[in-house]
């Protein structure tokens, strides 16, 4: 299966709407049904880590669907406002890396993760 | 900028996140950190829309911003449950693609979008 | 049905959860069940509103019940860590009704509102 | 502090929000509020709970306010729609009696729960 990047997901997504005359909901709809998708997610989660009894086979099968739900509706948001989910991304992990790096404990060097994003 | 595909993101993530001691948050506390995410999108876009006076200044660099913080605690997930999300993403088009061809309103064939996904 | 109020329902609650032997679930699975009802909230209010179909026979009798599902949810959380939902509430009231005042449009008084909370 | 009851609840913020042209706002905005709130629970949940680290001094007077506000955001929508909090809770209280009494383990009977909901 083709290795899809940030950039080819929100134009296949853009193509695939823009066929229907409907074309992106509005965004207040867009994120409801962002956080029906993120409840499913919730519910499987909680069933896998043992509360919630499972009502049916939940596993993680259903899991790899809920979350290509929930970064469906994230791409849709994204287009909708023309945000590049790209620059997003690595705006966040630059974010994150200055931020945190000292919130954490940093393993000490050892030769498995030499390899490691510096 | 660099076009980088989800495996690469999730590879990326998961190579920082294994720098710390700590690791993956346990899966509640992944979704935990999710939700807080989409509740700051829902306050930019209820702003963005009219209903929600803006507290500062929300506008859509934040919601750049917002996109990424919650696509990161998605792969944060994804990672921890050794999920695909190339598999996740591409599964959900054909599944849209299969279920709803015939829910809403094909355009009629126009020059315009000839070139679009098939 | 009995006129019931917040302290008696959250009596009630945790009467009721007490009865078993598993007690409250631990806080962020809580958390993850209220999330799960909000995403079903969620999908009937986007198809009462008519952006998504419904899959079945989504109406307000399921609104009644999700609504119901996250107030259930609300309490259990609130009865873990011995918070009052009287005060919560009054305290919330309160809070709009100091800062919001003058962040809307006050209707001119008429007849009609004469007798409205004051 | 007023024992509040969830009708008198329902009745005070309705006309608290009748007080302004403005009144209700559309359902999919009042359920993006109730998310942003639900999101704020979120992240004090995981500071509580030992994840995430606090960004500044959450504790249970946030936790407090947060619960009045989804309970707040809760009863908006409620109102909107006629529905009946009270009819609500009474129900999932019997729904869950009916579904769950035998999903987990019962306490066997001793004089600290004979007092019990029956």
């Amino acid at each position: 299966m083709k290795d899809i990047s940030l950039k080819e997901a929100q134009k296949v997504i853009d193509s695939w709407i823009n066929k229907f005359e409907e074309g992106y909901w509005p965004p207040l709809s867009m994120l409801a049904a962002m956080v029906e998708e993120v409840g499913e997610l919730s519910r499987i989660i909680n069933a896998l880590e043992g509360y919630k009894k499972p009502k049916e086979d939940e596993n993680l099968v259903n899991l790899e669907e809920e979350l290509g739900d929930i970064l469906f509706s994230l791409i849709c948001i994204a287009n909708y406002y023309k945000i590049d989910l790209n620059t997003s991304l690595i705006n966040v992990i630059r974010k994150y890396n200055n931020r945190d790096i000292h919130r954490w404990t940093l393993k000490r060097k050892t030769e498995g993760n030499k390899k490691q994003m510096s």
